[in-house]
């Protein structure tokens, strides 16, 4: 159990997901850090400049190391043909009060300006999700030293992000909220999705690397649990966006306490992406409309003005309440301390 | 840990899941029982004679407890509007030879009469899945002293069965192989499916009763994780069904090792039930067909014919290759002691 705390030169095997849009604050990074655990700022969708100035707010808070996750995908797009799915989007534009609506999509990537931000800063580990880093990213943070963590959702994922020079996977379960890791979205399937038990079994059977353990993770039990099976630490999302330092707003974390463990659902509707949330009324009516979601990540921000009125407004039937399915074990706010306390490690 | 084993008069606390349609011979039953764990006669489609004689041939092979599972919810149904489907189905009967089909489709259920013969039979452990047995049947059983073990798929039907008198649970996460337990197939929603380490800890935090973890369970290591996470015991069925007792045709056998962890899909194609199998034609067909299968039973019922046909030539393409995501796993054929004896209990 010893090599990823090692590694990663973190005290508890712990890490808190990379949770992008504004969940993982300085307070929440540092905090986690500080009790001695991996925390991460979620930079997926984050321009350069943005992840400058959070990771110099973390350096202020903690001298302790903490890592920084992208998604290694391209989001560079554009799409004029959003017709249609603007015309779902318009009833709840409506509901909210928002007046204005684009008539064409246009997404810039930022992935090579931030992975030299990382270097500048000299940030010691790196997570991914959505794919492999180019072979030209991943050289230039070797040679810096830096760690690589990356998601897989099945072995196959997980065998090429060692062969191109990732140290460290963490095992996406079906159970996991947000985003599925999932590398080819066009070939995804829900039934497929790999419970957290095989998934960990298999990599950490045919893997030399250290495997961490993600999806619906809350209690010590499922943490010894996993561990038993064969798993050198685990990841936990849902667990850290009800706590106090998360960015999490205030309709959220209501959703997030409310929630039974069978309310989240796998939805395209919010991004374009599989991803799970709590249901709600946004997921249920683009679902039903009958009109396709758009690729990730058109259909992403296309919905951001939607998701940004009703969090702004706090009301959570139109925001993307991603969480994993441990959500049912959710039923208070606490600090990130706690939390890791509670882990009794 | 112990509490599992004495209720059941067991060994090891391990059950061979109660598959259906010709799987559990009584050869295999009897080994799982004589190697020390529960072996279970899977009777939800046999008629009340078949389940007399079989339970009278495993009773010549042992002397110890085992168990008898039945469908929890009426078979008896009928209808003539199949002519669509039957559509599909002729491709695959063209293929195979098969030149007969019935026009209108008729099942009947045996349930009360089964009841009748495992009182008769003095069965001590009765398992059922789908649902609750009627208060009438769970009555009768309990003044006999039968041990009631109900599959649950969440919380709720885990509670439904507690209430209504059943002594154990049978957690069914995501992974499990065969047909999801969810009592109320017209609310099923394959991303809703809990994973086992989310499903074992809440039914345990929850419920006094033991828990017994199923789906996508193979190694030993799995094992202790999930006892660690909460569960008293584990089912497996996957793992039986490469059994050298097992009654699995060659096709079917051949299909198991071959499979990955990621090749099992969630389909209504077989049963109009769904139920995780590895994908093959069959299924990628009928769904490729978008006409919409008919409701279990009678789904399962317009197949019968085009998949033991299948079965007859040796062809896994138009068979129900039910099995779990730790299919992976599966790399040769074991005697069910040597299976057991593995556990290292």
């Amino acid at each position: 159990m010893d090599r990823l705390v090692e590694t990663l030169q973190i005290k508890i095997p712990v890490v808190q997901a990379g949770m992008a849009g504004g969940i993982t604050t300085p307070a929440l990074v540092a905090a986690v850090a500080e009790s001695g655990a991996l925390g991460t700022i979620g930079a997926g969708y984050m321009n350069a400049e943005t992840l400058k100035s959070e990771i110099k707010e973390v350096k202020q808070l903690t001298d302790k190391p903490f890592a920084v996750n992208l998604f290694a995908t391209d989001l560079q797009a554009s799409s004029k043909d959003i017709a249609k799915m603007q015309h779902v989007l318009h009833s709840f534009r409506h509901e909210l009060g928002i007046t204005t609506s684009k008539e064409s999509i246009e997404v810039t990537d930022y992935l090579q300006k931030k992975v030299d931000v990382i270097l500048q800063e000299n940030i010691p580990v790196v997570s991914t999700a959505f794919g492999v880093l180019s072979q030209d990213s991943i050289e230039k943070l070797k040679e810096n030293d830096v760690t690589l963590i990356g998601m897989a959702t099945n072995l196959d994922e997980a065998k090429q992000l060692v062969d191109a020079g990732y140290d460290i996977i963490v095992a996406q379960g079906c159970e996991a909220g947000g985003h599925r890791g999932t590398f080819d979205v066009n070939t995804y399937k829900d039934g497929c999705n790999l419970g957290l038990i095989v998934l960990v079994q298999e990599l950490s059977a045919n893997l030399s690397v250290p495997i961490i353990a993600a999806g619906g993770i809350h209690t010590k039990k499922q943490i010894d649990g996993l561990r038993a099976i064969g798993a050198d630490g685990v990841q936990l999302g849902t667990r850290f966006l009800i706590a106090k330092e998360a960015g999490t707003n205030r309709a959220y974390r209501q959703a997030l306490i409310d929630a039974s463990t069978a309310d989240t659902v796998i939805t395209k509707a919010f991004s374009g992406r599989p991803a799970r949330a709590i249901s709600n009324r946004f997921i249920k009516e683009v679902e039903n409309s009958s009109v396709a979601t758009l690729p990730f990540p058109i259909q992403n921000e296309m919905t951001k003005d939607v998701r940004a009125a009703s969090k702004k407004l706090g009301i959570a039937d139109f925001q993307s309440l991603w969480a994993g399915q441990g959500v049912g074990a959710i039923d208070k706010e606490e600090t990130a301390a706690e939390i890791i306390k509670s882990f009794g490690m």
